[in-house]
């Protein structure tokens, strides 16, 4: 079946500057972009033409703790380790409640769909029942995703510290349950270094080599964290090596944060062809500093962006690819010997639709994130309401969209064809 | 006659920390705060009571030009100079039409009540009748506020430079005008001293000096800036100095931003009393860089807080309140030899509300910013609308409004007793 869309699209198939076809129509067949023409093709003149007005690709979030949707914002004054003691692990503990999980985990589904992030990787908690029923939320909402059950067996909390046998059990149980999902998949989910056992971490490495199944964890996030990581795990060469070794560091790997990286660390993470997701907000408020972005772009890493609600306090993509421009100016302004340059707002929104879509293809998934033949058809259609007097371009409104809209101006959400 | 209100009262009367009053019954009379009780007093048993759920007091805003509000957002990724020229001066420009003033200022208003920003301090253009206009649209949505009609005589384009004595004219005329107002006054607007020749900004110093007018302009906001007035005004000792020599620095003068500053001239600004007001998210969109504001704070300096939109991308200033405290988050972390120390939640709340309510104390209006016997009534009822299961404190739930809500949360705006 045929679709046609009109409107002025804007992507970046590249990240150096946003791509303005104005006036133009999609042509879409069975939720795949077939062109995008300058008019309605004369075979399909026939046919209707939906106005969607300014369209933009559907964002996608490659960082977001769901069972921390209900704390955010809260309680950010306190320190990163307090934070997760008084807000992160008294919360998450409450999801091997499955009714609690029943309750929360579709308001959570919900936020995702109405700020136009149609597909994210997701982390659940230890709880793997309760992780199923925020599978089941997602795939309801028609949204596509990851999602993991998180797995823990030494520093963490009584209530939310497993056992190293019964965590790996645990995790080949629910990527099993994982197919009855067609759109919501499961990736492995050790939650960082310091809360696992390195038999924990080998032992999930082993099961994602042989069940071909992506990984995400955390990386860096704050310079005591990375000396910790250095006790905790001494044969290991670094932070970065403490997963290389454990075979979680692959093109399959989604690394959150990487502030505190070496050069050799860097440089194993783009021979790896592992991701390094980029959470300004959450970095911000944790006091954690400011990910050299444009040097890892530079540099050949595979960057990607994430939300990290609950550090980061929206589940907005288009405010993370914002603040991805502004710590990048402030690096460069507050640290003028280390020659950063400034993330242009393209490159951001680049990283939160088309690289970010890149994780995506091919892993069940169609090509995403621009308007290119061939991949999925994934838009927003994004309508300010500014009177006409003020007379904005189609960039500038994007632009503004970015920066200072919301949800209510995100007015039609459609993922791989399908209106939501 | 007497109005009563029951719910949790938040304020801040000190920085240090916020004030929870839960369960509490405000007392309020021709629109002042008598009292607030911990039950009805039974003298007024017989009144009705309105339950406001989580109360706090509204916001206030010492720092936003009203023309930009439309350009929110467009061209962030130029640099200040690129984005006046391309964006800010051509926007200014079309105020010349009194018609465009007319359709665009009331929308400005409408966002100003939406986002609680009750009270607020408002840069015009330099057109009188459109500024005219601009005042008629605040105090018609029932809006209290300083407004300024800009002066330029200097380094400005064409189509918005005025001559040094039409400009001093005007702005006799504005004031003048601006009496038939009774909650909108007029305040001093040198937009900053390059664009303001010596003549003109000591003629205004002596109008500030004999009508007993506030003024408002900008001061060290970048360090070319700063630089560019030495050259342009090398009898003064410093930046600061050029509007002490010309009248304009006092009790009265609110001076926008302040990042580049010497020790000389914070003593300066804080035995002539004058405010320094901190604009987080427009220093990060310009790549200004971080006001110290924890050691102005410290000091004994007055701060007040901003969103100075359009560089600041956002009238809400409950995300200004989150900007203060993230931006000193990084300036701890990213200059650590500066042992800068990280703002509260709470202090840069009450600079929001208690700290710029002094700007409006004694100037024409009463004491406000927090619920204290005597202030008047001026408060925001805040509902999340988070499932019952959640059971959030009203402290987290401020806390959470301030950096996840949004207007939406706001169900109730009142402003000296009168509900807006």
């Amino acid at each position: 079946m045929i679709n046609l869309y009109k409107g002025n699209f804007i992507d970046t198939p590249t990240p150096g500057e946003f791509r303005v076809r104005e006036e133009s129509v999609a042509v879409v067949e069975e939720g795949k972009l077939i062109s995008l023409e300058s008019q309605v093709p004369r075979e399909y003149a026939s046919l209707p033409v939906r106005d969607l007005g300014l369209v933009i690709p559907s964002f996608i979030d490659l960082h977001v703790h769901a069972p921390q949707h209900m704390q955010m914002g809260a309680g950010l004054d306190l320190g990163l380790l307090d934070w997760l003691d008084n807000h992160t692990f008294p919360g998450e503990t409450r999801f091997a409640n499955e009714d609690y999980a029943r309750e929360l985990y579709p308001l959570f589904a919900k936020e995702l769909l109405r700020q136009g992030s149609l597909r994210s990787v997701v982390y659940g908690t230890i709880h793997g029942k309760s992780t199923l029923i925020l599978a089941e939320a997602l795939e309801k909402a028609g949204l596509t995703a990851f999602v993991g059950k998180i797995n823990m067996d030494q520093n963490a909390p009584d209530s939310l510290k497993e056992e190293t046998e019964e965590s790996l059990r645990e995790s080949v149980d629910f990527c099993e349950r994982m197919a009855a999902h067609e759109r919501v998949r499961p990736i492995l989910t050790p939650r960082f270094a310091p809360s696992c056992t390195e038999k924990l971490m080998k032992g999930l490495g082993e099961l994602a080599r042989k069940k071909d199944l992506p990984v995400q964890s955390h990386l860096a996030e704050t310079r005591p964290e990375a000396r910790w990581v250095s006790e905790l795990f001494p044969k290991s060469r670094s932070y970065t090596h403490v997963y290389d070794d454990c075979g979680l560091l692959g093109p399959g790997s989604l690394m959150a944060h990487g502030i505190y990286l070496s050069d050799e660390e860097i440089e194993l993470i783009r021979e790896r062809e592992a991701t390094l997701v980029h959470c300004p907000s959450a970095n911000i408020n944790l006091s954690s500093g400011i990910m050299p972005l444009g040097r890892y772009l530079d540099g050949g890493v595979n960057p990607g962006l994430g939300s990290d609600v609950g550090a980061g306090h929206t589940l907005a993509m288009y405010r993370a690819v914002v603040q991805a421009v502004q710590v990048s100016k402030l690096l460069r302004v507050m640290e003028p010997e280390g020659n950063h340059r400034t993330i242009k707002l393209s490159e951001a929104f680049y990283l939160a639709t088309m690289g970010n879509g890149r994780f995506f293809t091919g892993r069940g998934f169609e090509p995403c994130g621009a308007f290119e033949a061939g991949m999925s058809f994934d838009a927003l259609a994004i309508d300010l309401e500014l009177p006409k007097a003020v007379g904005m371009s189609p960039l500038n409104q994007l632009e503004r969209f970015l920066y200072s809209g919301d949800d209510r101006h995100i007015k039609t959400r459609i993922l791989a064809g399908r209106e939501l």
